[in-house]
């Protein structure tokens, strides 16, 4: 059996103006993490007072791995990666808290633990295989410090000249120079140079990364010391995960599924981090068309990734679903998302 | 689509030697409902360190929810209904904490907060139809609590006479007499007398209740107000919630499923609470046969109910499956536990 797990998770990094596109403004995308979990498992949001858009008005990716989990009857999970808001998804509890602005100093304290407490939870779950995804605004800033930390931060460089750090973005435009630039503050706060965690992902993750990548970092230790087939469902988000588990030891096989979009974007090149990081590859393309607002705007390089849209895409396709289909469940989470929004709920 | 909700919870009632079954001792009874949820959702436990049974070895009926759970793919949630001991089951949050001996002054301090968030929560699910199921060790000592607080104690009578209160047990010899007492001292230190609490089921559920029966009776209520079916999964502990809505107000329709060994405890009469409450009664009997440890327990009287397991029976029955499928189910997810019991999982 295949379980997809979602870690969902914060960074107060989030909040640096222009940096994030996984929310409509930086005061909801606070709750964009609690808002995807509740649309994994219940194909809406519940608690949540937002269907996450971008600031133009593209939907969450949560909206596709719903689609992917209705039409394939998926076990879905998700973890609590320090989550800042309530959800009315069910969470599993691994003691993640929402992370700090990583040009603080120590900005994510509860890495460490949270890393142990997924890895046992990751070594004790039944299934034969996990998909990870996660949810954490302001993610791949975060994964630039943690590759940045480990000494990676070129590994998904789209070429072989040193290019100061590369990650892909949710914006069609990624701002990479304030990444690089908030990167290196952060290091500095802590006192490291680039490299300098080295072979220690937990220093990485707590000086320089986001809960959520602690979590999912943890539960594919986990996984693969009890032999669990582990699959990354995500962009440059997991090969940052990817990094920390091979400077954590970990060498067995390691699947990474993405999106087109991702393995499109020319600020990187994911085919130079599979390699080097050692990583089965997927690239899945959902075959969108302009017709649909939705589509229209992933097509214009908005989103590409998040809540593990590549690894859901990856796994309709083994299950030879065909992609007009999951187009067809894409419009209906989504129309029912525009009702929902519209929808008067009497207060009690 | 139907929604399968466990309410997991504790009290400290349960620790009154002699009172509950729903543990093999009073130190292990307070992981059963930790346990329960984990079973529930991944057919195994996940981080609890037992696998509930009954002093004498009968297995939790989580075995049998499980079972079906697993023919008919149901959606489950759970929701963390006072929990006093970790769980890897992802969990619901609305506000529930662990509850108080009943004996005590005010033991479910958080049972009104508890009420409303459920309730919210259960407004807000989009799902057409909830089963709901509770795991609380001690639940029919606090059920009769809330029935006697309500002026409802002899709602489940077994005959005409004043009976001074009356609901089933997870032991063979339903230990009435000694509930009753407990009952007594409940309402003596809350200052109330049997039927003070009459259309306040708050008031009943904080003084003399439980936290997850008011987690299952805020969901209920909230389900109910958004015209959505509510099954009431469970023996005269739901009875107990049923009572909370009627004297709540909520006169609308409303099911009862449980097997057929609570329906055929000679210390209650199950019809007679139906009928006084308007409840549209499912019993469902499981065939089980004396040739399984397990299902012997139960044909001597053992657990009877717990975990929703006559809700999922009669979503078993109303789907067409054949008993003999759920009893073949059974019998592997009752292998697996106890090859999981011994399987030594190497430290790390």
């Amino acid at each position: 059996m295949t379980r997809f797990v979602l870690c969902a998770g914060t960074t107060r990094t989030a909040q640096i103006d222009e940096i994030s596109a996984a929310g409509a403004d930086p005061e909801l995308m606070v709750h964009t993490p609690s808002a995807d979990s509740e649309i994994l498992t219940y194909g809406r949001p519940v608690r949540s007072p937002v269907v996450p858009v971008s600031p133009t008005g593209c939907p969450t990716p949560a909206v596709v791995t719903r689609a992917v989990v209705e039409r394939l009857g998926l076990d879905t999970t998700v973890v609590d990666a320090g989550l800042a808001e309530p959800t009315g998804a069910p969470t599993v509890t691994v003691g993640a808290h929402s992370g700090g602005d990583i040009r603080e100093r120590d900005p994510v304290p509860s890495a460490p633990g949270a890393f142990a407490a997924a890895r046992q939870f990751g070594r004790q779950l039944p299934d034969d295989e996990l998909f990870l995804a996660e949810t954490v605004p302001g993610g791949t800033t975060t994964a630039l410090g943690v590759l940045t930390a480990l000494g990676e931060a070129d590994v998904l460089g789209p070429d072989d000249e040193v290019v100061d750090g590369a990650v892909s973005s949710s914006l069609p435009e990624n701002p990479l120079e304030l990444k690089r630039e908030v990167v290196a503050e952060a290091l500095g706060s802590s006192a490291l140079s680039p490299g300098d965690a080295a072979g220690e992902p937990t220093v990485a993750l707590r000086r320089a990364g986001d809960p959520a990548l602690a979590v999912v970092a943890g539960l594919a230790a986990g996984a693969l010391e009890t032999d669990t087939a582990v699959t990354l469902a995500g962009g440059t988000q997991l090969v940052a995960a990817a990094a920390c588990l091979r400077h954590g030891g970990y060498g067995g096989s390691l699947s990474l599924a993405t999106t087109s979009f991702v393995a499109e974007d020319s600020s990187i090149d994911l085919d130079r981090a599979a390699s080097e990081l050692d990583l089965d590859l997927t690239v899945t393309d959902p075959g969108f068309t302009d017709d649909h607002p939705a589509m229209a705007a992933y097509n214009a390089g908005e989103a590409k990734e998040g809540v593990g849209m590549g690894g859901a895409l990856a796994l309709a396709d083994r299950a030879a679903v065909p992609m007009a289909e999951i187009r067809e469940g894409i419009r209906e989470v989504y129309d029912r998302l525009l009702a929902e929004a519209d929808r008067e709920v009497p207060a009690p």
